[in-house]
């Protein structure tokens, strides 16, 4: 289990401005998964309590994802990555105002399209770290 | 690649507090390897500037990985695990102790330590998923 | 007045990581007591936008328990403190846990369980401080 | 001097997730003018202490810039503005990395370079603003 | 439009301790109007999740407001300032006071007094810079 | 002991906006007694690396002192106060200001002078409660 673990981390690279050099798409579909997950228990409850508790943490964890997703866009993706996925802007366009409307939504399929967003960010991520 | 992404990140669960229930080990190990890199870059860089920036950054990051460490600690682990993993509160004492030590650092065999310490947690915490 | 207040002030002590060694358990106990006036006003309105602010800041205050306390345990207290209370662990662990499950609950009861097991702590670390 | 002022105030739009439909590119171009004057700050004081702080100071401020204009990119700008102006990704992307870039230059002509772009997308906005 | 813009914006003034010298009373303008726009989106809807978002919503702005204008009363405005204006004080504690009820009011002429007492103290410091 | 921590605690009070009325000049007189020690640490040090790290925290630290300041004084603090303590106003304002020289000041006098001042508020805070 840990070899697996560390194998799958041994690609972890940075995110500061430094710029430390370390960045990792995992960070915002982390927050997106929460996302989802708070939706699907939102469905689940009738507590109006619960319900203001997840839609106000569902807040925070949605604008976490789409800091996560800028700091990528503006700081990791380079005018060569740009060159090979001309798609890249509007793709972090979309993604980003995906995680905007999950903020308003209570559906967990609105949550998936947002993790299915990150997924294909993630996608071209790797493949720019493995080039 | 993609499907060995998707596989890895299959058992990504949660972290907040409503609980979603998803919590990654991943948050803090990004955080702390943002941190080595940051020490590497100090001790290769000589610019004053640069230095000052790389300290407040480092500062930030290792209180981010404190942070993490806390969650993982008091929010997903329960007293079974604890039972079955009798040193987890001094393994976790000693982790966020040494991300607080990383502030005061510029070396980044500290930080390798750092790093150490998170995968010995994380080694636990996969392991308590896939029980 | 003022020499009352002087007097319980002066044994206050610090809490960043320089360290300035500054630590106050004060810190986690006000915005404590935030949390249970907090249950209790929600307890005694029926306003529906009272209730949800109520919810809403309750969450933020149980957040910063959670951190002072955090911050006492790992930077404050050192392994010869732990020697000689070897139940400071299990008691952090529970306190933090209590602030967690403050955010879920709207009972002053719970708060006053809060309330409690952090004046168990501040007793321990005066005894320390006067040691 | 208040009309003046109230005037050109007038046109204040909105900036929240809700969304409350005020948006303002003022909010990027405030934290950039500070940019600007803290590089300059930098380049006339030769004392340590000072330049550290505005180094601090600088990281912040730039900070908030990139988070100014995300939000006035994924948030304010939608399809039928990108129709009529087609570069406004790529004018948002290079923006954006100049804040970055301000992180780590101490140059007032890096940050006015910084400036001048906040102000294409102002003058974008409130053309957009006036259709 | 842009020339205007640029005319109006050609003020901007700054704020933070290095101190950078720019202040502008349109940060705390910006977050009022969201301010009281949420307040009129909160009474056009009644759909409880939409209400739910924005009262934690409006909390965030209406504390935005409130530091933008202490930073303001602190930070910008000196003794000669004081002795030209010397309802400064209650102007500001005002002022700040309203924002604090903002947080407990829906209702937008609330937003409006807010905004109001916002104008008369942005009337001052233009006065101030003019002079 | 534990006694007398409880009994000078008994008299703690309220700080959020609901508001939940638990107020204490405590949590300002914390963070300025850190900023004192940073001064005095500061001193003592010659390392650039630990300076460095004092600059930045201390200026975190003065912005907290400031914060908790403002609240009281716009939250706490109602007319019939300032009526019985006309100097309210001048009061705080010179506190803050001093949390402000704070930041650019390396000297541990003026950590005392703000010690001072936020000892002045608080003797005016506890008559008032005793009130």
């Amino acid at each position: 289990m840990l070899e697996a673990w560390r194998k799958s981390r041994r690609v972890v690279h940075a995110h500061c401005d430094l710029p430390c050099g370390v960045y990792d798409p995992a960070q915002a579909r982390i927050e997106a998964e929460s996302v989802k997950a708070i939706q699907e228990k939102y469905q689940a409850s009738e507590d109006p309590a619960f319900r203001t508790r997840a839609l106000a943490i569902k807040e925070e964890r949605a604008e976490l994802v789409k800091h996560h997703l800028w700091v990528l866009w503006t700081d990791y993706f380079k005018p060569e990555h740009l060159e090979k996925y001309p798609q890249l802007h509007e793709l972090f366009w979309n993604a980003t105002k995906e995680a905007g409307l999950a903020k308003k939504s209570e559906d967990p399929a609105q949550g998936q399209k947002l993790l299915d967003l990150i997924d294909e960010i993630a996608k071209i991520f790797w493949e720019t770290k493995a080039a």
